[in-house]
């Protein structure tokens, strides 16, 4: 059975060209980048030439800081990216990946005060609401770039730049892991930091990045040898860095490709739905062009998720991060109620896929919910 | 030119057979382990094999929580390892790696009491010392396994033995990172947590581990989708982490073989350079059989090390994460002046290296002394 995925939004199949990078790794690129010896330095350069890769799919201008994963880069920039004072205030949304979301609680449990805006009922964060949330004493804005569920995209341009004319000493932070390398800010100059995840453009899993402007406040989160220049120790998972430079080098030159091909994709599963009123696409029209958030009437989300999977066709009914807590926060902060909330799915698409992958699984989700309805009616 | 690699405490060349183990993952392997449908689960499945796979090679009765480095593991039983009280007490020596002295000297300036207690000459920790060193209110002791720099075995199981006789409540950590796989304990009962890294017995750097019993604290240091069982947030390091748990399995299978390849190895480089008054050995009798610490007399380590690099012959100063800091903090801390302490080199075998290449070094190594020596007594 060919299988057909769509849950590209979880993580992505790594590019053929990896098998290659690993052979070459092997042989000469394994040395630890902190010895002497030239083998070693020289993996040391190709490090900061990864750098410069990765920070260039998103803006100019940026540091790159490595970690192990889109989380703990999300972690470091809200526990140590913003000067420690004695009152501090942080804004978020209520539809941030637990990433966010969850450090931002752990900072309110630590007696911070946090702000959590909420979002329209597409998950779409209003600017003006964030700038009116930006008090005296805010050190930190987090918003994310697209919603991981429903592929909302917030305006971070803009809302950076409102949140800098409101006070401007408050930092900016954008969560890019869902948009990093297939959706694309207007402009960055006010984007304090971005963080952005290797696995989810077709590199390995194990390593994500803070992209943050020079001389911003950003401390150590893990303490020891002082790699990454004293914020993060810890041998460099130089293998993971290699291969997410080389995707981010691949998303670039093919930038405009990938895009058309997803869209496509896209265009075509939605074209074979469009005629059903039992079925709700969330996603806004400008959303993210990879991601597709449905609520389906009568149907759960989980049943009709096994029911495409004994066809080989993968989905997901929200984020994997939170997929073992049944109905995910963001759809109850949508506004929709428990039922309703069981009946959505997310149908992500990438690059790997085709039009006519679309269109066949599309087809095959209709099949599956007249059969379950059918269940139901009976 | 044939190169000989002899900096294997630094990091080891990855195994061949991780060449098709990544064709394999990228194939059936690379699905989210947090998704719901079969080839996902069959990941998160994989993972759980791994954990028994990597504390096997160590001891039974471990859970194991993944990290991204030794050093993010050692970090997170430093800070989230002990339970919080107002009065705590931690105990570890002067020699340990940074990833362990770092964080205990972040946790002294956060106010907590941390003794420090020292080595002998060659880097060994009295136990009796250790045992003396915990009071009523010492909430963790971390001794490291080996000795990164000096390859001194410290004996854990008799030390963790002696601080539960003192104080039950105590916790015992080493740092195994240089020991696991090749040094192993006499009896594990006593020691709670144990941390190792992948790199340094032939897999992808990027991946550590927690070896922690069943009830221990142990709280979240990166907080979100809630991973490794809410204990480590963040899409998990698949392919690292398989690749981690071949290599225990195959250093686990030929343990006897490896152990007694290295020290042939090791004993071949001795006996070449046995009949010289300028160089000591710091390494203990009863030390790491991969580790060789010297000290030479009159030659500086740094410029035999650069020496030695031009026939292709790698070896070390020191660790390689205080390799760019000088002079390593265990050197002095073992009672040499400066300029002892300057003439320390670090030769450390793997599996993967030959007698013959240990004897090929070792000759090559006088050549470059008495070259050096003529040169400065010019």
């Amino acid at each position: 059975m060919d299988t057909i995925y769509l849950d590209n939004a979880a993580t992505t199949q790594p590019l053929p060209m990896i098998q290659q990078m690993l052979e070459e790794y092997i042989q000469t690129e394994w040395y630890n980048p902190s010895a002497r010896y030239v083998p070693a330095t020289r993996a040391a350069q190709k490090m900061d030439e990864a750098r410069k890769q990765i920070a260039d799919l998103f803006g100019y201008g940026y540091q790159v800081l490595f970690t192990a994963s889109g989380t703990e880069a999300d972690n470091t920039v809200i526990f140590r990216g913003a000067q420690k004072r004695k009152s501090m205030h942080f804004v978020t949304d209520r539809a941030e990946h637990p990433a966010v979301y969850e450090a931002m609680n752990k900072l309110a449990a630590g007696g911070y005060d946090v702000t959590f805006v909420p979002t329209d009922s597409r998950g779409q964060v209003d600017p003006q609401t964030v700038a009116d949330a930006v008090r005296e004493d805010t050190v930190l804005v987090s918003i994310m770039h697209v919603n991981n569920e429903t592929g909302a995209v917030n305006d971070i341009a803009a809302m950076a730049q409102m949140v800098k004319a409101k006070n401007r000493a408050t930092l900016f932070h954008a969560d890019g892991v869902q948009a990093y390398g297939r959706v694309f800010a207007d402009d960055t100059q006010n984007i304090d930091y971005y963080t952005v995840s290797a696995h989810k453009i077709h590199a390995l899993k194990g390593v994500g990045a803070v992209l943050y402007k020079k001389g911003l406040p950003l401390k150590p989160y893990i303490y020891g040898g002082g790699q990454e220049g004293g914020l993060r120790s810890g041998t460099e998972n130089t293998f993971g860095i290699f291969c997410f430079a080389q995707a981010a080098a691949y998303f670039r030159e093919h930038q405009d490709e990938i895009a058309a091909n997803i869209r496509r994709t896209k265009e075509a599963f939605l074209q074979e739905i469009s005629h059903r009123s039992d079925i709700h696409v969330i996603t806004p029209k400008n959303g993210a062009p990879h991601l597709l958030c449905l609520r389906i009437d009568d149907v759960r989300g989980e049943v009709l998720l096994h029911a495409l999977e004994a066809e080989g066709i993968y989905i997901s009914t929200g984020s994997a991060c939170s997929s073992k807590k049944g109905v995910s926060r963001t759809a109850k902060s949508l506004g929709f109620s428990q039922k309703e909330a069981e009946g959505i799915v997310r149908i992500s698409f990438s690059c790997l896929n085709t039009p006519q992958q679309g269109s066949v699984a599309a087809k095959k989700m209709l099949e599956k919910i007249d059969q379950l309805n059918i269940f139901i009616r009976k």
